[in-house]
């Protein structure tokens, strides 16, 4: 790691480092419905973790709140933006232009987290031209090129599962140091490329705790 | 709640029914790398966990390993499975069949999960009678009719975000009690319906935090 890093940044634990994105996703949820500050209770209740977890996540970042009052709604989310690093463009390449892919290009969620579509790439030749969400389909061949030329450093995987390995492997070889899996396929990456995968269904599994709650039939 | 619920269900604090479905996700890569046992150690590192959190989330189902050996992999996907509903199958309805939608349908990790997509609805009457992974799309004023046949419980939101709070109104009110909202939307629900947001920048932006480690620019 270099010397340059930011103290912050170095001090967060993985578990507090994925959580993040779960308060910065109930503060903007909060700011929309027009709240100005928050309680470490009520963003642990939106955040679905338990407030004294909430209390030491943030305190990571240097972020105390104030007593009686909580924390600033505005601050909080400049606070937890900046220490994910979502406050300096990041460069993505989508690969897979299907339904997915469609869906995560026209995605606006990624917009308004600082993330933004480098190139849009696809193996099939009869989709590349296409515009979706304002980016030219490109081929796969062009890869380089747009890694190159967008200062890409994450690659984000829509292809079918049986194509997901060569596509890892080719971003990698590209230079990409991050990748983000949405198909349904284990990949193996060298050391030095962080790799998450998404699953669709976690919300869902979720609910499904909650209905059988609700419906009082024994698992 | 009722007297019939499960203990074991009943005692789960919230923030560990949250980590269960990444446990999983977790146990099922280690099962496709043809792995048999895992330690908590090892489980808690695949899941972005602490391995004490690990333990004290899965004593909750009964789970307590073997010293020296740890989990059988096989048992406790079942435990798990068991402890978030998904060994019943559950129904779910699915409203909008835009891109995102249809990739949905087609995606293989509800079935997997135990979640059947007992209708497709829209609310554009061009969109209705087309075939999607095998579903016929109907009308959104069906809905009534797929949510009884169905014996749905479970809403999935997939429409463009100025549609969502009419669509889930009428989830809701056709019996649905717990909505996915995959729309840029926040929505509101009444009392006893379950709610809960899709942000599928949420991986990326874990991916951020990393890359702004390696780069060593601070934030």
């Amino acid at each position: 790691m270099s010397e340059q890093v930011d103290d912050a940044a170095r001090r967060i634990p993985e578990a507090s480092v994925a959580r993040l994105p779960l308060y910065l996703r109930a503060l903007s949820s909060l700011a929309e419905a027009g709240r100005t500050t928050v309680s470490s209770e009520a963003l642990a209740a939106a955040a679905g973790v338990n407030s004294a977890k909430v209390r030491k996540d943030l305190s990571h970042l240097g972020s105390y709140g104030t007593r009686g009052v909580g924390y600033e709604v505005d601050e909080l989310v400049q606070h937890i933006s900046s220490a994910l690093g979502l406050t300096r463009r990041r460069s993505v390449v989508l690969v897979g232009v299907g339904n997915l892919g469609h869906a995560l290009a026209g995605y606006g969620g990624f917009a308004s987290r600082g993330f933004w579509i480098a190139g849009l790439l696809d193996a099939d030749r009869s989709r590349v031209g296409e515009t979706i969400a304002g980016v030219v389909v490109r081929h796969m061949d062009d890869l380089d090129e747009v890694v190159r030329a967008g200062d890409v450093s994450i690659g984000v995987i829509a292809t079918p599962a049986r194509a997901a390995q060569e596509v890892c492997d080719r971003l990698v070889a590209a230079g990409v140091t991050s990748i983000l899996n949405f198909a349904p396929a284990v990949l193996q990456v060298p050391d030095g490329v962080d790799l998450r995968k998404v699953d669709l269904s976690i919300e869902l599994q979720i609910l499904s705790f909650h209905e059988q709650r609700k419906s009082g039939i024994p698992a």
